[in-house]
């Protein structure tokens, strides 16, 4: 393979490596199909159905660009949350806001603190931008607030990964250790407090929407992949002052978002009796699916999101044979990639049919690794 | 406003500028509607109903995040081509791709080679990643490939960016001028060959898709947005060698593909009937376009594009003012951002009740002017 000889430095240093492989690229590499797909945190439950009314109603349009300032969804977000429009960034999923945060931010060689076994996506931008991570083990299969508050006052670092409930661990905090972890801070060091999974943590672990908006250098991104069930539109969005939000309009892609996922984000945004009734299915899913870790000899953890971390009692080699292993059924979940997280396996809430075959599939897997 | 006190040199010096004024934030600041949108280069055609079929046959699917691995895309690509999967790379729109090759080639104060008034969301790539613009005047309304090559060895720039058929003008080269340009560029000089508007080109314009794939340092661009009719669904690819385009997998935004486009954009291509029907009828709205513009006294220039440059006749102030005047009939069109560009207005094909609207208000803004 014969690549052009004058990429940068950085760009030649990293890795060709990604960080998640899909479920269908499994699929093409073992010649087997998912059947039940509940490993990467998609909602199983779908989006509401007057969401799918409006992709089918404002189809038409697509040959149209999206208004690149996303004035209609910030709006929405603003009315929904007690904030105001400027206090919004829209992006191509949390993904993308990740990315340019880290652009604003990092120049080679900064530190960035975050926690040992993390979203990796966030260390995939780190490293592309040639920033140096930093990372704070867990604690009790929880993100370690003091040890990252620590980390960023003795890096001087001028940013910090925190996600609240946590992936992979599904772990959380209450609102206010975050507030007084986030008000702790340097001004000088970005907090991005990562909500992606807000929608399904328990009363009293999310900090009021207005909770740290005074604050120029906290970022909070959430997003329309998890309880709303648009993963594959791919909308996510940024909360922060409108002076550190402005920062993104010098840089992003501004005709990045696609118009029939805005369409699908506004129609679920008001769609809130969906949403609370399908965080209801979610945690459902989630006793069900720590039922039968525990009729398996396999400890669940306590979980604030829409999956949960099984603790398989063994290390990360026995935990990837069991995932490994549910593939083989047709069963696709994920794992923790960094010890001690990876005794855990990593299983999405889904329908009621998808924890069928994981039910019948998971018996089968650990007697067949004995 | 408070922002972030600790943002790069880099981000804090950039201004908060951006590429395109969207026509829905025109009707927010005029408290006006747009009655006729030809100003954006979109297709008021639509895309096929095979693809709106397909969207709403998808739909359901949306709560699934996209093969990272764009698989799919590759494959029907490469088959439509000619090529291998492996030579391509998806991405959210060209303007996502130019952003990644900005980044991976370019370094603070390092030279790039543009021409002077071509695609403004390249430069503001550039800008974005602190490369130094470096630009060639267009010679009767085309990019001067003597220029650009001249000024790409004189430079020593690694990135030259070459539209072909061009934007804003809709001028041309023919295809035996273009692969002898790219093959006389330095190996150490990647070329964006961006060819947004290829499916509207007069034969013998476009080099073959094979004509170019043995350079690792060139990087041909195209998208469903235009022809295709799918800009709101943000799907652009580069074609290049499997070395070069493989580069793009340490940086892109791995789930950042929304699901819905590739579906639209795999049943797009799979339906070249519509596609072919459609630049028929891209053409005849040129042509009527061009007639629009001569019985008002205008000279409309030769398009190779699904738009039409129309020389006003005077300078960029009389221009900017028939825009505007337009605006105020409902008339969205856009306008060349340099001089001696300017002098022209760039009015995008439609249907014909969008060009029924031009024909009418056109006249009256001219009166108006004087």
């Amino acid at each position: 393979m014969t690549a052009f000889s004058r990429f940068t430095p950085l760009a030649t240093s990293l890795p060709a490596t990604v960080p998640f492989v899909g479920p269908e690229a499994i699929e093409r590499q073992r010649g087997t199909s998912v059947r039940a797909r509940i490993g990467a945190n998609e909602s199983g439950f779908g989006p509401a159905p007057s969401v799918l009314r409006t992709i089918g109603e404002k189809a038409g349009e697509i040959w149209k660009y999206n208004d690149p300032e996303n004035h209609a969804l910030k709006v929405a977000l603003a009315a929904h949350l007690g904030l105001k429009p400027d206090n919004f960034v829209i992006g191509e999923g949390i993904d993308d806001l990740l990315g340019l945060i880290v652009r604003l931010v990092i120049e080679p060689g900064m530190p960035v603190v975050t926690s040992l076994g993390a979203y990796p996506t966030f260390n995939f931008h780190v490293h592309g931008f040639g920033g140096r991570l930093v990372a704070a083990p867990y604690r009790d299969d929880r993100e370690d607030l003091d040890a990252l508050l620590d980390l960023a006052k003795r890096e001087h670092a001028p940013l910090v990964y925190f996600a609240n409930p946590d992936n992979p661990m599904g772990s959380w905090w209450d609102a206010d250790s975050i507030v007084t972890f986030a008000r702790a801070l340097p001004p000088t060091t970005l907090l991005i407090l990562d909500e992606a999974y807000s929608e399904t943590a328990p009363e009293g672990s999310i900090p009021a929407a207005d909770a740290l908006i005074d604050l120029p250098n906290v970022i909070r991104t959430r997003t329309f992949s998890k309880a709303y069930g648009l993963a594959g539109a791919r909308v996510g969005y940024g909360i922060g002052t409108a002076g550190t939000v402005s920062a993104f309009d010098k840089i992003r892609n501004h005709f990045g978002m696609p118009r029939l996922s805005t369409e699908a984000a506004l129609a679920a945004l008001a769609d809130q009796a969906y949403l609370k009734d399908v965080v209801q299915r979610i945690k459902a899913a989630r006793e069900r699916i720590a039922d039968i870790a525990r009729t398996n000899g396999l400890t669940p953890l306590p979980s604030a999101t829409n999956f949960v971390a099984i603790d398989a009692g063994r290390d990360g080699v026995y935990a990837r044979a069991i995932v490994d292993g549910l593939m083989g059924h047709g069963v696709f979940i994920r794992m923790p990639g960094v010890a001690p997280l990876n005794r855990c396996i990593r299983v999405s809430t889904g329908l009621p049919a998808d924890l069928d075959l994981f039910e019948q599939a998971l018996p089968q897997v650990l007697e067949a690794l004995g």
